[in-house]
């Protein structure tokens, strides 16, 4: 029931810009950002990849944490109000746009529209980053579940992660820098050992990428003293005390590939 | 410590291919391909990915379960051996190669065997399956915490899933459609309510996908009677219920952006 083949009727794709690295956009998100008429951006999306279509129609909607829950509905209406114009509307997003992207929001808002929408997933941040740090998410020695979380998505002290980190699992946390001392006494809490590896991955993928690990005790003051700025995601399980001495070898793919 | 300026050195590169549809490989991954002098890979990948470079020597080490432990040394050896020749060695891997892809113990193979080493990320299986069915692995309102695990990995019993799935949380099995029987006693019994909704995506972003939608108590008979075949992964938790009414709108990308 949707009027796709209404020519008065754009289409919406919600698309995943993924972790940073214009090299890491699948080949459809990068014809869909070539293709768009207009791109609704937020602000995670690198600029070399907004750098992609300088010629296409921009509208940023980057968001002010405290007016959450307004402007997604204004996000919304204007998606719905641009396709119905006719207009191929790309909403690229950081990361993927069903992790932590509030795309289930937009694409349930098309389709009470009658607006077709699709949805092109990206390469969500903490695998861009674990790739770069050689530091896998499951490991068949050490971890055989990885879970992801938001430090900052809703209220730390409302959600329940009982359970998520500890042996055998892997818990990666999305946007927990401004609140990483809370999060580790959370876990602590909530029975996680205070020696469990954990790592934090600063800018993953970009070329300002760090990997600082250490143990949940110390995870607080590990950010504070390297002064971890976001995106950053933190990794808290065995697996974040594997991986390479360092970076990844940044350079080969550019150097093999080119 | 790796011989990376030594010409006699080649290079590994670790590979996600992604869930099928090859519009889904990143531009690395893509590029990567077309680069390799070799490319070793597993039954996961798609054959319109193998077909990206027809005359690029292929080897194909597609695992048989039993054997597992011992054929993912003689992996290791041949890709340590092959870059040790001066190829660029392309391991490509259905999915995340650090989502149950056994990345980690490859790449601990070449950092070991002083053989430089990247990874390439891709678009996990469970990510690009929900993106086509416009089924949110989190939403706002319905769940916050995300995890993957695998039914067939290691043995399910084994396993321990306690608290993975249940209220505010959604819990996606890779490789579970052999043991989805057990896989749903399993999560009953570690307290999950039986009228959980479950969704089961089959061939996800290939062609012939489909989805299914039941309840946990059910998943069983639902596989069963649906005659459902790998590849395939299972979504336990409210987002499950979501999405479109159908599959994505298929046709759409390929027709905008062509």
């Amino acid at each position: 029931m949707t009027n796709a083949d209404s020519p008065q009727y754009g289409h919406v794709l919600l698309v995943g810009a993924g972790p940073g690295d214009p090299g890491l956009l699948t080949v459809k998100a990068r014809d869909a950002i070539l293709a768009a008429d207009l791109i609704v951006h937020d602000g995670l999306v690198d600029p070399r990849i907004l750098a992609l279509a300088p010629d296409t129609s921009r509208v940023s909607v980057a968001k002010a944490r405290s007016r959450h829950t307004m402007r997604q509905e204004a996000i919304n209406d204007l998606l719905v109000a641009e396709a119905k114009r006719g207009k191929l509307v790309v909403r690229l997003k950081g990361g993927d746009p069903f992790i932590f992207g509030r795309g289930g929001e937009e694409a349930e808002a098309c389709i009470a529209a009658d607006v077709p929408v699709e949805v092109i997933p990206g390469i969500s941040a903490a695998m861009g980053a674990a790739a770069q740090a050689l530091m896998p998410l499951t490991h068949r020695q050490v971890s055989s579940a990885v879970t992801f979380v938001a430090g900052q998505c809703q209220g730390l002290s409302e959600q329940d992660w009982t359970g998520l980190a500890g042996k055998g699992r892997t818990l990666v946390i999305y946007m927990g820098i401004a609140t990483a001392q809370a999060i580790a006494d959370k876990l602590i809490a909530d029975g996680v050992a205070p020696d469990m590896p954990v790592a934090v991955l600063e800018n993953g993928t970009r070329p300002e990428a760090r990997v600082l690990r250490g143990l949940l005790a110390d995870l607080g003051d590990l950010i504070v003293r390297e002064g971890v700025v976001s995106p950053a995601v933190i990794v808290v399980g065995a697996v974040a005390a594997r991986g390479g001495a360092a970076l990844n070898q940044l350079a080969i793919t550019a150097e093999m590939i080119a």
